[in-house]
C-alpha cells in the first residue's frame, strides 16, 4: 500500500469542484461542493445515530437505498436540521446537482453542515451550483468548501493492489466545528476506482466505521448531520469483489487506512484542540471492552483538561475506566504516557509509580500524546482518538450566535 | 415541613467537629471532620458506581453492613484511592475516630476526598484527631473541613412531623472540586432523629438518591470516592417506622427535600461554574425516559458552553436529546428557557420559533436557568441539574498538579 495525494480525486474517473453560493456569512469562501464520478458507482453510507436527523440525512438514505450513486453535493453554513421546508429543500439541492451533472437525482447524495433551525437558502444553491467547474485536481478545494470551524483540510489517499490491478481510494472529511456557532458535524466522503459490489462495500464500510470514526470523541456530542459516503466506480478494472475473499481483505485494509487517517485528523482538529490524544488499551478480555475503556478515557473532560495542562494525572485515567461500565480489574492496570518526546510509566498494577515529573511534563507537551493502558486480562486491543479540552473550546462554543 | 438551620447538628443528639491534621497543603484550614451521635443509629448509605473504588468506600461498606453506626469521620486533601496501604489506612482512620469517641470501630463510617494515588498521612490523623471539640453548633465547621475546590458550604435542614412527633433531618455535603488538582468527589452526610428501621432507611435513601444526586452532572466524571451516608438515632421519640406507612411517606418527603437542596447546591457550585442549569422534561412516556433526556441536556458540553455564553442555542438541546438513546419524537418537542428574568419559548414542535434574542439573552444571564422541555407524549416528568462549562473549569483542571 502506498500513500498518495489527491483525496477524492485520487481514484480514476472522479472529479470535484466547489462554488460560493452565499450560504455562509463569509464573502470569499466557497460553501458548496460536488464530488462526481464519470460512471455509475456502487455506493454505501453510514449515518448519524442521533434520533434527531437532518433532512439531507433522510434524503441520502432514500437515494442510496438502491446501492448506486453518481455524485455527492454538500454545503456548509446551514445544517438543514430542524429547519422549515427541510425535506423539500434537501430534495431541491439533489435535483439542482442532478440537473447540472446530467444524472438522475436519485443518484445524488446530499449532505449539509452548519447552523440548525434555520431555513436553508436553497434558491442561492439553485442559482449558483452550475458555476462549479469540475476538475480532477480539486479535492482540496472541495474540502475547504465543507469546512466550518475546522482549521485545516483533512484528506487521505492510498494506492493498493487487487488481483494484480492497481486501485486507488481516497477521501476528504470535515470534523467538529461550527459556522454560526451551533453544532459540529462529521462528514466524510470516500471515492475508489476499485470494483466492489454494493453489498461488500456496505459490509466493509459498516465494519470499519466502528473502528475508526466511531472511536473519535471531541466532546461527546453526536451531531444530527453525521454522514460517511463511499462511492466505488470500478474503473480500476479489477475483477468485481463480491464475496469475502483476499481481494476484499485488500480493499478493507485500504479503506481502514483512509478512515483511520481521516479519523485521527478529525480528533486532532477538534474544536479548540491543541493536541491529538490517542488511547490504546491492550490485553483486554474483548475488543469491545478495550474500546469502551479507551473511549471513556479520551472522552473524559478531566483527562482532556489534564492533557491540555500537560499534567500526568493518571488517577483520572483510572477513574474514567472505572465509570465506563466495561469490566476490568483496577489492580492489574498499567498506565504509561508516550509521545515523540519519550515515554513515562505512571501506574503499575493500579498503584502509583514514583515517576519523573519533569519527564512526564515533557512527554505531555507534544502535539500528539498516547495514553498506553495494559489491563493484563486477555489478548484484545482497541484504540480511540480525542483531543484536549481548552479555553478555546469554551470560547468557540460559548460565544453568542448573534 | 419547615426549613431550619443547623445542618447535621439540627437533629437531636448529633454533634460535629473538625481539626487540621495536616493532610491539606493549607496551613490554616481544617481537613478532618467528625459527625457523632450520642446513641446508636440505624444507618444506610449509597456508594460510587465506579469500578475503581477508594479504600474508605470499601471500609464503610463493611462497617455499615450490620445497619448500625454511631459516627462518620471524613478528610479532605487525600482521597486514599489507588494509594499504597489504602485499606489498612482507612481502617486505622476508623479506629482513631472510634478510640477518640469511645465507640466500636465498626460503628464508624470513613470517607475521603482529594488527590488519588498517594499514601494518606494516617499518622497525622491519628495524632491530631483527638484535638477535635465536638459541639452541636459545628455543622458549618465540619462542612468547611471536607471542602476541596468547593467555593461554599452546602447544607440543608428541615423539621417535619411523624405521628405527632417533631422530627428533624439535616445534612452537609461537598461537591466537585479538587485539592491538589485531581478529582471531584460527592460526599453527603445526613443525620435525623426520626426513628426509622435500617431497612426502611435503606429503601428511602436508595430510592431518593436516584432522583436527586444521581440527577446532577458537573462534568460526567463519576468519582472513585462518592458516598452518601444517613444516620437515624431515633431521639425524636416517634413510633419506629418499619413499614411503608404514612410516617414513611412523611420521612421520604423530608429526605427528598434535603437531598434535592444539597444536589442543587452541588450543581450550582460545580467546578468553574457561574450558574445552575436545571432541565425539566415533562409529558414524557416514562420517568426514566424523561430522566435520560434531562440528564443528556445538562450533561452536554455544547449546551453547557452555550449556557456560559448566554446563547439561546436550542439546537444543541434537541441534539443532546437525540443522542441520549431515550425514545421521543423530535417533531413534538417544545423548548423554552426560563429564569428570574423571564421566559422565552424558542422551539415548538421541533422547529424554530421566531423569538426575541434580546429577551433570550436576558433570561440566560441569570444565575439560575431552567431549560423547560415538553415532549407531548405522556404524563411523566423528571428534573436534572448541572452547571455551565467555563474557562475556569478548564483552568482548574488543566493546571499542573506540581
Amino acid at each position: 500500500m502506498k500513500i498518495i495525494d489527491g483525496g477524492v480525486c485520487a481514484a480514476k474517473g472522479f472529479k470535484a469542484g466547489s462554488v460560493r453560493c452565499g450560504i455562509k456569512a463569509s464573502r470569499t469562501n466557497d460553501d458548496t461542493a460536488i464530488i462526481f464520478s464519470e460512471c455509475e458507482c456502487n455506493a454505501a453510507a453510514t449515518y448519524t445515530m442521533n434520533r434527531v436527523k437532518a433532512a439531507p440525512v433522510y434524503v441520502t438514505m432514500e437515494h442510496l437505498e438502491n446501492g448506486v450513486a453518481r455524485a455527492i453535493v454538500a454545503n456548509s453554513g446551514n445544517a438543514n436540521a430542524c429547519a422549515p421546508d427541510g425535506m423539500e429543500n434537501a430534495r431541491r439541492m439533489a435535483k439542482a446537482a442532478a440537473d447540472f451533472l446530467g444524472v438522475d437525482e436519485e443518484d445524488v447524495a446530499v449532505a449539509s453542515t452548519g447552523v440548525i433551525g434555520q431555513r436553508i437558502n436553497i434558491e442561492c444553491i439553485e442559482k449558483h451550483l452550475s458555476e462549479i467547474v469540475l476538475s480532477d485536481d480539486a479535492s482540496e478545494q472541495a474540502n475547504r468548501a465543507i469546512m466550518t470551524t475546522d482549521t485545516r483540510t483533512k484528506t487521505a489517499a492510498v494506492e493498493f493492489t487487487v488481483g494484480g490491478k492497481t486501485c486507488r481510494i481516497g477521501g476528504i472529511c470535515k470534523g467538529s466545528g461550527m459556522i454560526h456557532p451551533n453544532m459540529g458535524t462529521m462528514l466524510s466522503f470516500i471515492t475508489t476506482d476499485c470494483a466492489i459490489s454494493h453489498e461488500m462495500l456496505t459490509d466493509a464500510l459498516q465494519e470499519n466505521v466502528k473502528k475508526t470514526y466511531n472511536r473519535v470523541t471531541v466532546d461527546g456530542d453526536t451531531s444530527t448531520n453525521d454522514m460517511c459516503v463511499v462511492l466505488a466506480n470500478g474503473l480500476a478494472g479489477n475483477e468485481l469483489i463480491d464475496w469475502q475473499n483476499e481481494d476484499y481483505q485488500a480493499f478493507c485494509k485500504a479503506l481502514n487506512e483512509i478512515n483511520t487517517r481521516l479519523a485521527r485528523q478529525i480528533a486532532a482538529d477538534g474544536e479548540g484542540a491543541t493536541k491529538l490524544v490517542t488511547c490504546t488499551v491492550k490485553n483486554s478480555r474483548s475488543e469491545e471492552t478495550a474500546e469502551r475503556l479507551a473511549k471513556a478515557v479520551v472522552g473524559s473532560n478531566l483527562v482532556k483538561a489534564a492533557m491540555f495542562g500537560a499534567d500526568a494525572n493518571w488517577g483520572r485515567v483510572l477513574c474514567a475506566m472505572g465509570y465506563s461500565k466495561a469490566p476490568f480489574r483496577p489492580e492489574y492496570v498499567d498506565v504509561a504516557f508516550e509521545s515523540e518526546n519519550g515515554s513515562v510509566a505512571v501506574c503499575e498494577k493500579g498503584a502509583a509509580l514514583n515517576f519523573d515529573e519533569e519527564l512526564a511534563k515533557k512527554v505531555l507537551t507534544a502535539n500528539e500524546v498516547t495514553i498506553q493502558i495494559d489491563v493484563h486480562e486477555g489478548e484484545h486491543a482497541a484504540t480511540a482518538w480525542g483531543c484536549d479540552l481548552t479555553y478555546d473550546y469554551v470560547k468557540i462554543n460559548g460565544d453568542y450566535r448573534t
